[in-house]
């Protein structure tokens, strides 16, 4: 692999430039910015390096009678072996938003010492940059690819991806592959690095409560319906405060971690501390530490009130009593629950405890999934950013947070894992996000070394 | 009393002019407009009509090293008898907005019809020129008032009276009298006059939960503690469902309605069908109606929510786990509920429950307060509008609502009641505040009546 390395150190300032001038598309998906441009940009580099590729679904289209959601980047390339290795990205970022947090402009990628700053230098342009610099490598060092390369690239993914089931179910043969490499990915605090195998689901209703037609005086107390205290209630009754979900049958389906998934969970290193100092706190809920925590962490699902709001906020006193009350609220859901099973269960449940008049409005729904820590595919990544990082991986059986993973997993039967360029302090999703150029680096090589290793691998 | 009436009769244009000019200035106590002006202007008033009047406590005055709020106008007659009366105004006025829901600008009150429109119309400074217009009356065709008068005018009344307290305890003597007119009333829908005799105290509080130092994504729902669950709990150990108010001690200082307040509510029209329809229900809480429902409202105290934020409140869903959370509740007390009491049973209640986290702000804190329904001078008061109105009157013990009763009630030891021009449809508080000039002519002659009668009575 040594003429592959070198061919990616050499041209390192190539490759970052390229992710440079990717990072100044502002692909913001929940602006609808720069969303056919950035994915026509996207599809002509794959076709620069010998890639068919297609922007499928463009803006306006319709499936089933539905917009499609923004175009969907699809490639393919065929290579020395059998074997298929699909890439699964997102060409779409956060919005940059507050701007006067950042250091230099978010849609201006600036190199300051070891980093490089910019929405979307790490989540998701800077791991498709690090992908393509490790294919043309190997075009360059060896004439061609290891393996068959199929790349998935979505522009939802910042938005909740609400059209990527259907769009799997409907592409299913085009997207046919031996296992999927997930978007992102990267080494720990201390540098080791990260294989994570899935994904939480989730759930996310708004809540609300009318009683009156209009605001009253609050000296109506007495007798007539206050929508803040109806939602008070209803939200009480769905978790208390030993953290236990109320709602009936709510944990009906979690299927318990397997005693591989214990032992990789064991093995993953404490980051409780710096948790703990990040957010100012010296316990985390229930008291939970080692162990304990991650499989907390990672194995339980949640219910979170994300957002509350009724009657008078502003400043000072103000007696009114509030007609109509809001809540948003987002359920993780781990497997095998289903949000849509979640969601009935909700509503049965408010029924069933006297809010029936609690109005749910169903905001987002993604489907949980995991790859098992004992699938091979695990090991030929393990061993591939092993050899790179000349660490020992840590494989995480599942984030905490949500991804479109579940039709890769299920309805492509693929194995899962991520291999990225990210660290802990990348900051995505918020101002100054950023990568070292370290990592960027080791990133790339790691997806040299695991074509080679998947193409060999059965 | 023909020669009073007819002179009252003959001036109408002149004191709703002077009620026009009153209500030109732009009161609004909560944003500190036109305030010393419109005090001078009152004093100045009462001044044309013979009064000794001064304005105690110019802005920027302190007491005891705190703000003595706005100016109070006082003023001060000698009359025939060696009764005094006082009457209790405000002549400042609630907040204008929301504009657009104005048919005229609130500053230029205007007649259409048989009604005038303008803030302040009827709350407070339409009750104040009515009485000003029934002195001048008996002034002009008698030449001197039947008994003394004394006014006391204060400027914070819709702030929620903050020094009104420790201004009639500084100003005991000056405000030395035998009864107290109150600054509202008026008549029920079917035209009887009302004469309410109370009402209730209240506590205003801000509860606050902050857990972690930042917002964090809503995957940590696993482990980091949520303002806003916090604050929800909290909430729901302060009321239930059933609307019975939980906190340890809270009712023990209620005094119970006497046989003759609850005759006197027996007593009352009820006005039920029309509040279930202004406000669009068909039950009221606990589905009380009738009596029940008209002690309830009067003689129970409340525990509102008047407000709640936290997190993420904008369009669509965001999934963050937010730190801090705040609510704003008021509690209306009654006799002899003590608003300090409660304030300490509250904090008590809740870290006895586990939400010592929960800081406390207060307010907002008002005592309740009733004159008794045999106090003679309700008879007094009963006699003359019923000799006006030709309807007997509606004998309501308290209003729903809060004012700074107390003092007049238990620092000065004096009877009260009100003798206004409102009626159900005035709106105060709200866009197109109203009074109907037929009201304002029938209020200006109870107040002569009144003072005839009081003269004599002991």
């Amino acid at each position: 692999m040594d003429d592959i390395y070198r061919y990616i150190d050499d041209h390192l300032s190539d490759s970052l430039a390229e992710l440079q001038e990717l990072c100044r598309l502002p692909t913001v998906s929940a602006q609808g910015q720069a969303i056919q441009e950035t994915a026509e940009h996207v599809a002509g580099r794959l076709r620069s390096l010998g890639f068919e590729s297609q922007v499928l679904g463009k803006e306006g289209a319709q499936t089933g009678g539905r917009p499609a959601g923004h175009p969907v980047v699809y490639a393919y390339q065929r290579g020395a072996s059998a074997r298929t290795l699909m890439f699964y990205d997102h060409y779409d970022v956060q919005p940059p938003e507050p701007l006067d947090l950042w250091s230099s402009p978010p849609f201006q990628p600036t190199l300051r010492e070891d980093k490089l700053y910019g929405r979307g230098v790490c989540d998701n342009k800077g791991n498709i940059a690090a992908r393509l610099a490790a294919i043309r490598a190997w075009k360059e060092a060896r004439g061609q690819l290891p393996c068959s390369i199929k790349f998935c690239i979505e522009g939802d993914e910042e938005i909740g991806s609400p059209h990527m089931e259907e769009f799997v179910e409907e592409h299913r043969e085009l997207l046919a592959a031996d296992a999927c490499i997930w978007e992102g990915g990267g080494v720990t605090w201390e540098g080791r690095p990260q294989v994570t195998l899935g994904v939480k689901g989730l759930l996310y209703v708004e809540l609300e409560a009318k009683t009156i037609n209009r605001d009253a005086h609050s000296s109506w107390g007495t007798t007539l319906p206050n929508a803040a205290w109806r939602l008070v209630w209803a939200l009480s009754t769905v978790k208390g405060p030993d953290e236990r979900v109320l709602i009936d049958g709510f944990y009906d389906a979690v299927r318990p971690a397997t005693p591989e998934e214990r032992a990789a969970v064991g093995a993953m290193p404490s980051e409780e501390g710096e948790t703990l100092k990040t957010y100012g706190i010296s316990d985390f809920l229930c008291g939970v530490r080692g162990l304990d925590f991650r499989l907390r962490h990672l194995f339980e699902p949640t219910a979170t009130i994300d957002g509350v709001i009724s009657g008078y906020t502003g400043p000072g006193p103000k007696t009114v009593l509030p007609a109509r009350a809001t809540a948003k609220m987002d359920f993780r859901l781990v497997p095998d629950q289903d949000p849509d099973d979640i969601l009935a269960k909700l509503k049965r449940h408010l029924a069933g405890r006297g809010f029936g008049d609690i109005e749910v409005r169903t905001m987002g729904e993604e489907r949980p999934a995991r790859t098992p820590v004992t699938d091979p595919f695990v090991a030929v990544v393990g061993d591939a950013v092993q050899a790179v990082y000349g660490r020992e991986p840590v494989v995480v059986p599942s984030m905490a947070g949500t991804g479109p993973l579940y039709p890769f997993v299920k309805t492509l039967g693929l194995p899962t894992a991520d291999c990225g360029i990210g660290y802990p302090d990348a900051r995505i999703h918020a101002p100054d996000e950023n990568i070292r150029v370290g990592d960027f680096l080791l990133g790339t090589k790691a997806v040299a070394a695991l074509l080679g290793r998947f193409a060999q691998s059965s």
